[in-house]
């Protein structure tokens, strides 16, 4: 495998070489091996939900049957409610446990502070919960209440989701029967309705499908996002640098990796009050640097470097420079302990249901999270003393790359503009075609495609003409790495009436400068801001959010968590663009559901092109749709 | 592929004749055409979890590892994690939706009644709810009430759980870490942790899987067989016959077929009421019979005769005679649809999350439920008139069949012989070796097996060597074709000992013949019936449940929820045969903790054994090995 094919990232593609030179495995080797795949399992038409099985059906053929008698179209779709209630169920577990946290941050039970009155105001105010006469920790633990009642069956559908969505997506999603009744007794169901002889009618399935998107996002992103705002602070911009080059050769190297963020947090905390160890083990101090989600979250609230999104990291540890990689859930690949055995790198595992052979684990315990904190930084520095410096190259590679926009950090710039009306000038922009439209590009690598390849030309030739970009997830640290999160980035990439907004809302907020034309919004939970965003322009413009000028992107999908948070932006009438089909094009009726009837039941629909040339244009022709529809 | 590999069912081979003759498609032409089946996913090395792959681990060299780094162990144990997840969310919803249907009968707003006041108190009073004062209604509300707490989280485990089982069995959980929290949050997070980059330690998977195992027998075996106990009433011994044969030439057939009793008991009503619409439709009147559980489910209570199990579904439409099927969730072959389309036979769907394309869909709402039943009846006596009588051919096979074996049914039979001991009679039989041991026979049919040729030979081994037999589900609908769930079943088929004890008992309950010597105790819900009887025994004893000289075989298993039960019955401390590996022979973690390992856990294990000879030693050495253990 040609490295042009692995990745677009110099500093990616350095690392690549040194694993080849240090005998290293990584994740191309991996997927080499896997060649060709499985061309049932690629189509969706592979079963394995009972023991009469495993059954492939061919889609051009004979058997068209599994031995139950299900078809093509009832297997594809019955995999893929599967993979979404999955992708769903990450989220869920993850916006459960921050509710957790917060109720016993309540109780101070917990080190955690209540850090944004505002924010939890804000929250419980649209919860219909009174603010009145209560200080934060009697409210926060009213919220937690209300937040816990939504995962108990009785309501029509859970509270995050009904007072949080504009009225006309409730009443849709109401009238199309996907209102979830509670994520957990939901996700329970799809795994019910997807066994052996339940749903053999694939329309179902796909209604079930597109449910486990609204579950994923309202008990989900938005649940988790919320709640670790009030807990550690709404995301402010904040200035910060991207790719392996941030790694320090004279510190001890931290990475943080994962998605959760309340050990992360506390370890940034105990990274700095940790120095003078650090110092007196003979480094200069402690660098602490972020890779994935955690990454994303300790950039947003604490401007901790990013190190590089799924793909980077083997290739971090492959540096030799990196002491200690902390990792709790999600998107960590079980090969970090092998990578690690080749360097004096620490692997630790944090979380009960993320445990690595190889890795030690260090069970994280809310209560006593200082103490683990401490302790797993003090690991990292004990490693530092056992680093060989022969082995250790860091790529020269960083960008500037900045984070923190929240809603209410976008809403504060524009504020500067029009205090009294904040989003009148981005619809004002928008309406004079400075801002053709808005595209939300999130997900994940996938080794399928070279790291960034398709995220970084998609968003050049959408910058190009005049999009204004939201990004989250791995799509956030691609474009960092790439240079287009900073003012510099605007100058470079936008198109003239872009760059004109981007100027004056950079200089309203005294930036000296444009601003980012690629606005950071967060981890993938974060998606929930960007819903958010489109929700309030949308309330502004007193029309559905599909009649909007955007759209969304997952150019390099890759996990479950991505297929779910597609599902979620096509239930919100978002043109939902995806690198790669899910396994599903064994099936005539998931495909055309998906891609095509869909778009009258909800607004949105999924749009399936490799090539970021052709994505771009085929994203602008509905970005230009929807602006003529709105007579612009 | 030969018939006698089809079936050792008279009847059902006559009827796979049949549809060879009317050009009918069956599940064994489907599966011969599967044939061969993958490897890899036979051996639980195919991941599917993410859309880097599909990845196949060759447990015999490279690749060893999927993409992202996961071995053979890693996907084995996390496919076998979802499936047993899958397979403990089919019986938790099955046992919410009861838990619904008794809140709202005691709110009357259904027409259900709460029939069996005795075990309401007694479900209640395990539970501490206090029964003093209080009418039927308000307590099965103060029982729902409870029940739905078991849902929400906070607990230590569910009281269900908890108030259910030996103290000795609690410890053994909590010590191994395996409690469940509550059984949504369980499924939610078992959904997380086998996402992509979540876990990689086989062990932990396995123990999650445990974990789910006791979710499935707490929050939905028990759970179901409890509440649908106190709605319909606790079974006592019922007679009746099992086969196609039940079929009537000149009566209205109606087949009702799955998993939840709630439309079939008013089916079974209404079938009754309207018999004099079908006689002026020209029929003797209405003839109701039963399919797998929901068969189980009005034969337990209701004396309603077997169809059959499994196997036999599409083989009841192939003898022309059924007018009507209806089903609701699990086990229903999507081939139906083609099946019945053959022959003039009406397929109704019922379940919201059951649809099959080509079947009538008629949503069954409990607070309609008569009105939905004697729909459903009339579009059977209208479907009659349209029978063509040249395509009839009902085989002639029935054979006597007893079932209605709930444990109080089976106390209350012994109490017979000893009225302050009941459970007295039993152990000491044990103790002279009269009754060398028990084995409960569940589970499903399979086509990799003839239809009931493993589960018969088995069971007349055992039945031989004096073993007592209790069954559920498609095992008691293949043994009681059989004739082994009949007094003359005693005679053919009991050794001198256990014959001997069941004459006893047979006379002191005047059944002028001994008792069946294989008690039929209901539905796969109800294995939960057998867990209770051997917790009595063994407390009556004082000893573990695993010290009994007991066994649990699932000879034909099937679906998932087979894998969820066997996962129990090992937590349980029981040897659990079964007649196929599940797919997790790729690798050596898992097979070796199933098989080798768990017993140092919890007493019980997994031990594969396809031929029935050769499983019935295995079992009988295990027996033995605890008798000698218990000093008999």
């Amino acid at each position: 495998m040609d490295n042009s094919r692995k990745s677009i990232d110099a500093a990616s593609l350095r690392m690549v070489e040194k694993a080849c030179r240090d005998c290293v495995e990584t994740v191309w080797d991996r997927y080499e091996a896997q060649q060709p795949q499985c061309g049932f399992g690629e189509l969706g038409v592979c079963c394995r939900n009972c023991l009469s099985g495993p059954c492939r059906v061919n889609p051009f053929g004979e058997p068209s049957r599994a031995i139950c008698g299900a078809t093509a179209d009832t297997i594809a779709a019955r995999n893929l409610l599967r993979s979404v209630a999955g992708g769903a169920a990450t989220h869920v577990d993850h916006a459960f446990e921050a509710v957790e946290i917060l109720e016993q941050a309540a109780d101070r039970r917990v080190p955690y502070e209540i850090k944004d009155e505002a924010k939890l105001k804000a929250v419980a105010e649209r919860l219909g919960i009174s603010t009145e006469g209560t200080d934060k920790y009697q409210l926060s633990k009213a919220l937690a209440a209300r937040l816990y009642s939504d995962f108990a069956p009785g309501k029509e559908t859970m509270d995050m989701l009904a007072r949080n969505v504009p009225e006309e997506r409730l009443t849709t999603w109401r009238r199309l029967g996907i209102l979830p009744g509670s994520p957990d007794l939901e996700i329970r169901r799809a795994m019910h309705q997807t066994t052996m002889g339940v749903d053999a009618d694939p329309v179902n399935l796909l209604l079930a499908t597109a449910k486990m998107g609204l579950v994923d996002c309202y008990s989900g992103l938005k649940l988790g996002a919320d709640v670790q705002d009030i807990v550690f602070g709404t995301p402010v911009p904040v200035k910060t640098e991207a790719n392996l080059g941030v790694l320090k050769q004279n510190r001890v190297n931290i990475v943080v990796h994962g998605h959760i963020p309340f050990l992360s947090e506390k370890i940034v905390e105990w990274a700095r009050k940790l120095e003078a160890e650090a110092k007196a083990a003979g480094a200069e101090g402690v660098q602490l640097s972020g890779l994935c989600c955690t990454g994303n979250e300790v950039l947003m609230r604490q401007g901790i470097a990013s190190a590089g999104n799924y793909l980077s990291q083997e290739l971090a540890i492959v540096t030799g420079a990196v002491d200690l990689m902390v990792v709790d859930v999600q998107c960590i690949m079980p090969s970090l302990a092998q990578v690690a055995a080749c360097y004096h790198t620490k692997l630790v595992t944090t979380h009960e249901i993320g445990k690595i052979q190889g890795a030690e684990h260090v069970a994280f315990r809310p209560a006593h999270a200082d103490e683990d904190a401490a302790a797993i930084v003090r690991m990292g520095i004990e490693a530092y003393r056992r680093r060989n410096n022969g082995q250790v190259e860091i790529p020269p590679e960083r960008a500037e790359m900045w984070g923190g926009f929240s809603v209410e950090a976008i809403v504060s710039a524009l504020a500067k503009l029009d205090t009294e009306n904040p989003l009148k000038p981005l619809a004002d922009q928008i309406a004079a075609g400075n801002i053709r439209g808005a595209v939300g590009i999130v997900g994940c690598n996938n080794p399928r495609f070279p790291q960034d390849g398709v995220i970084v030309p998609l968003a050049k030739e959408l910058l190009k003409n005049n999009v204004l970009i939201v990004v989250t997830g791995c799509v956030a640290h691609a474009l960092g790495k790439a240079g287009m999160l900073c003012p510099e980035g605007a100058e470079a990439y936008a198109g003239p009436g872009l760059l004109a907004v981007l100027r004056a809302i950079g200089e309203a907020n005294g930036l000296g400068g444009p601003l980012p034309p690629v606005l950071h919004m967060g981890s993938c939970v974060d998606n929930a801001r960007i819903g958010d965003l489109l929700g309030a322009l949308a309330g502004y413009l007193h029309v559905p959010v599909s009649a909007l000028p955007a759209a969304a992107s997952a150019p390099e999908l890759n996990h479950e968590k991505a297929l779910a948070i597609g599902t979620w932006a096509v239930d919100l009438g978002l043109l939902t663009h995806i690198g790669m089909a899910p396994n599903i094009l064994g099936s005539p009726v998931c495909t055309k559901v998906l891609t095509e009837d869909i778009e009258g039941l909800t607004g949105g629909k999924f749009y399936v092109e490799p090539d970021p040339i052709k994505a771009a244009e085929g994203i602008l022709r509905h970005v230009d749709a929807k602006r003529k529809s709105l007579g612009l």
